[in-house]
């Protein structure tokens, strides 16, 4: 049971799509589509994936995270450790 | 014939890798994979994506750009004008 | 008392370093400087400047995120809306 | 001479204003303003430093680039490098 548990089915459809898009990118490159509507199109995919992993971390937050506070002990400075992390890798991706 | 159509292939391998690494995030999410592990491979997708995007537009500059600017005439301001776009979406997404 | 108010010192001083840097790019325009160069260093501060957010939100989620969770109620589902949303501007910036 | 200088006295009031962005940020943080008011302006900041990079890349490719491409020869090839580097830069920024 993680967050994101409640909302999977969600996430595997956004996740579907994405992978259509993936496809979708192939075929124009294989077609030699205009490099800068590929362009666009891999904007897209990079905004979905994007908002993917922003509902995936605000779950973990209110999930994960609130549950380690509520604990109590060192384990919510671990998980805040460990979301900053996940944050700055998003950033900076 | 655009400016990635040399390396074609090469793009192709690219985008069959990223749609496997998708199919793998749904995997991950329907086993109930930790959220933090989901995010890095998020993270990994995303940076993928990019690199192709970079790729795409260095061959655009250096192709079609390029190409525009020799043969003279408004059509090189379109095509920085339109790149330019293009540019900003990627910083943006 | 936020947060940050242990680290003030500290983000005081990296701010006073992004003013100077800010005026040092404005140095560099006013004497022409070559574009590339600018632009690499409005990537330097860029940097600095996401360095600074993710540092003030890491922060944020140890110390207020943390003690509404311990407080129970509503309001640890209010802060982690907030810092999602936080989060999000920043992906997008 | 750069594509910029054009425009330069827009490039300067709206790096001064970024400045005085960035001092308006030691204030919230001397003054303990919330954390997440004070990453909203690190993002309003970030933001208006994106957008003068794109503005300086845009006229660097409509300046330098294409005059490189129209003198012909291989030194078109090496402005395109380099915009690309600072390109990749930028996003990853």
């Amino acid at each position: 049971m993680h967050g994101y548990t409640a909302n999977k089915d969600d996430y595997l459809k956004r996740l579907r799509r994405i992978e259509g898009q993936t496809r979708g990118l192939q075929k124009m490159i294989d077609e030699d589509k205009y490099c800068i509507d590929v362009l666009t199109q891999v904007s897209a995919v990079t905004k979905a994936l994007q908002s993917v992993a922003l509902g995936l971390l605000e779950e973990h937050m209110a999930g994960c995270m609130v549950d380690a506070a509520k604990a109590g002990g060192t384990e919510a400075d671990a998980k805040v450790r460990e979301a900053a992390d996940a944050i700055a890798r998003l950033v900076r991706s």
